[in-house]
């Protein structure tokens, strides 16, 4: 067996047997093959797919090349949460307080970003002190005692993912359903938790631009985590425009915090309820209607907020001390009528310029700035109203105010609001 | 713009343009852009191939990547011969000298092999004293003096093309039509010949298996040499069995002397002096048949011979010393009946493994080793005839007999005589 075969295999349409996938991540983690030929493979796997059984066992040889987190100490159920990614998601931060008050244990390892904003443990470190890092055995007390933690991504977990994720970011081959699925999968089913809830996001702001292919890519998750004895649901949500109004890593975790205390934007909120009652489902057997509901009054009654606050208190943070910079500046209309499209992409880069993401992993992050979003589609607008507040620090954050106003399409009639939940899969 | 970008839209199907071809060139030959990226555009191009217009863009940029030889001080017409490869395809060691009887002017640089035998370069040096190498003044020299000169390339002839093909062969990314015309193109381009004859060879032993895609390619080369204001004439030959009967480096010289002295195989004879006369006919407004019997005529008159003894006399080779090795055993026939087939891809692997050819570009060649293959498809035998001669030197040669039964197929049916030449483009 060598790699040249598999590649002209797979160039040829062929599938890949379980032993030629094993050869294939055991000599790209003994670095016996060349990353030039990872790239060729890749890009043949890409453009010329895989079948299910591949898929699987491409995700089973990414959990064996690492250790597998053991979760068995953990008192109540497991449940572990992931987003493909887009601009505003701070579901996380929500969700997972939510979830720990309806009776999950949520023991999240996550990893920082290198998106448009930071991930989870770079907003987790805009609250000032929080502690991404701690121990094993810490970090399975914790869960034990207040039913959550968040913290880094610690040991090993599928290093094979990170190294094929390395090339396919500069490789152009990341946009492959297989490949996504068999990268997240491996990474949650070593994670270690029983439950897992997906968030598929779609659209322009997301690496699934239509439904179908999000449809593709959940079905592929589920199909795999169940081979693996996890149960699996996905949230299939629109990601046209921004998540909720805030872009950045302080205002983000700012706007958690609101929502958790039941006074969020309507999006996030209905996104998060959603998201908790069909992992309530699935854990207990009461109706969506219960499980809403359930949901729902732990953001009225402040259970969920309660948790959060246990989390950051058990991580040594203080909620009182989020920085946002004092520097901003407002973009007002120039229009008067009803929001047609926010571009969430555009959006996404601009706060990544200005200083609220990574563009390599050296980077670092400026939790103080980003972009708060003050309109939706649908929404009407006067002239004079403001569109974007921007929150800026260093004086390389240069902007052409025209530039800013692409951001957003007006119309003069009235635009419907779009549908956020595209799909729900149980 | 940026490589990663250009990846992406020929993922995506699109059409580069000529700026963003040459972006990739200059920043491949500049070290600017990385191989597991090169390798990934390259498995696109192959999976999603290129127009024409990006084609010609391709192979245009490859050439400026170095320097294109001047020939105008060569007095007669000059012309240049390609072949995409074969098992004993000892063309140029006929056609060259025979060309070069006929009015051109032969000014033909080779390169070594990486296939099954020695290129041209490597079966020259099996003469005693053939000095590769000379100066380009030397060259041209010759060329005016003799009309004919064979030697290594020198200079730097399409040096992207190196570095893609170094990449190709170890990323699964050879078979595509678009990258092979652009690898040969280039390079007889910049040699600066006026007239390029082609020989494609279609089976199981090239790289085009089906006439189809051996026609696709054929067209394709001759399109870019219009462009350049070059002749371009193509010869599409079966390459299912050997061409002629030997099969290694030394003995294929001795074949070529033969066949230059009106001696040859039937279809090595009827493969060359087609290939002269479409080139003939290119060069004089006369008909094939008259040009087919100028050329027939020189191999009996012995004109074309004495081109190759002012050729191995002009570059200090001794013609009566080619050195065959003095160790053989002969495959004899088990059965009675007619050749169904005789796999040249075995022949040319066992050949390469007696020596005769490269694994890898620091391998030596062993001149003197090599397979007479004695019996043609179509042709009867009897139990008890030689179907194959080895000629072998080193010990490690070990060879499995039934193993080289297997490259016959036999059958007690008469077999008609495949078509050598399956197609002329002119």
């Amino acid at each position: 067996m060598n790699i040249i075969d598999i590649i002209n295999k797979k160039r040829l349409k062929g599938e890949l047997t379980k032993d030629e996938i094993n050869f294939f991540i055991d000599n790209l983690m003994n670095n016996n093959i060349m990353d030039y030929q990872v790239s060729s493979l890749l890009m043949a796997i890409l453009l010329n797919g895989m079948s299910m059984e591949e898929t699987i066992n491409l995700t089973d040889a990414m959990i064996k090349s690492g250790e597998v987190i053991d979760l068995s100490f953990v008192k109540n159920p497991t449940i572990d949460k992931h987003s493909t990614g887009g601009v505003g998601d701070k579901v996380t931060l929500v969700l997972a307080p939510l979830l720990a008050s309806l009776g999950f244990s949520v023991a999240k390892m996550s990893g920082r970003g290198l998106g448009h904003t930071g991930g989870t443990i770079d907003k987790l470190e805009a609250i000032s002190g929080y502690q991404v890092e701690i121990s094993k055995d810490d970090f399975i007390n914790q869960v034990n005692n207040i039913g959550i933690a968040v913290i880094s991504q610690t040991g090993n977990l599928a290093p094979a993912d990170k190294k094929l994720y390395a090339l396919r970011d500069v490789t152009g081959t990341v946009e492959s359903i297989p490949l996504i699925a068999a990268s997240i999968m491996s990474k949650k089913i070593a994670s270690g938790s029983e439950f897992i809830i997906l968030d598929v996001k779609v659209g322009n702001g997301a690496l699934m631009k239509n439904l179908d292919d999000a449809k593709r890519l959940a079905l592929t998750m589920k199909k795999i985590g169940e081979v693996y004895g996890k149960k699996v649901v996905c949230v299939l949500s629109n990601m046209e425009e921004p998540l909720g109004h805030a872009v950045g890593n302080s205002i983000e975790v700012n706007e958690a915090i609101d929502t958790l205390k039941g006074n969020g934007p309507k999006d996030l909120t209905d996104l998060v309820i959603n998201m908790a009652a069909i992992s309530l489902m699935n854990l207990e057997n009461i109706s969506y209607l219960d499980a809403f509901k359930a949901a729902y009054n732990n953001l009225k009654n402040g259970k969920a907020y309660q948790k959060l606050l246990d989390l950051v208190e058990a991580q040594h943070g203080d909620i009182n001390k989020i920085d946002v910079s004092e520097k901003y500046f407002d973009i007002k209309s120039t229009y008067a009528g009803y929001i047609k499209s926010i571009d969430a992409l555009k959006i996404g880069e601009f706060a990544r310029r200005l200083g609220a993401g990574r563009l390599t992993k050296e980077d670092s992050i400026d939790p103080t700035v980003g972009v708060i979003v003050n309109k939706k589609v649908g929404d009407h607008v006067k002239m004079g109203d403001t569109l974007m507040r921007i929150y800026f620090n260093q004086v390389k954050a240069k902007f052409n105010p025209l530039e800013l106003y692409s951001f957003f399409e007006i119309a003069s009639e009235k635009v419907e609001k779009p549908k956020l939940i595209l799909g729900i899969i149980k």
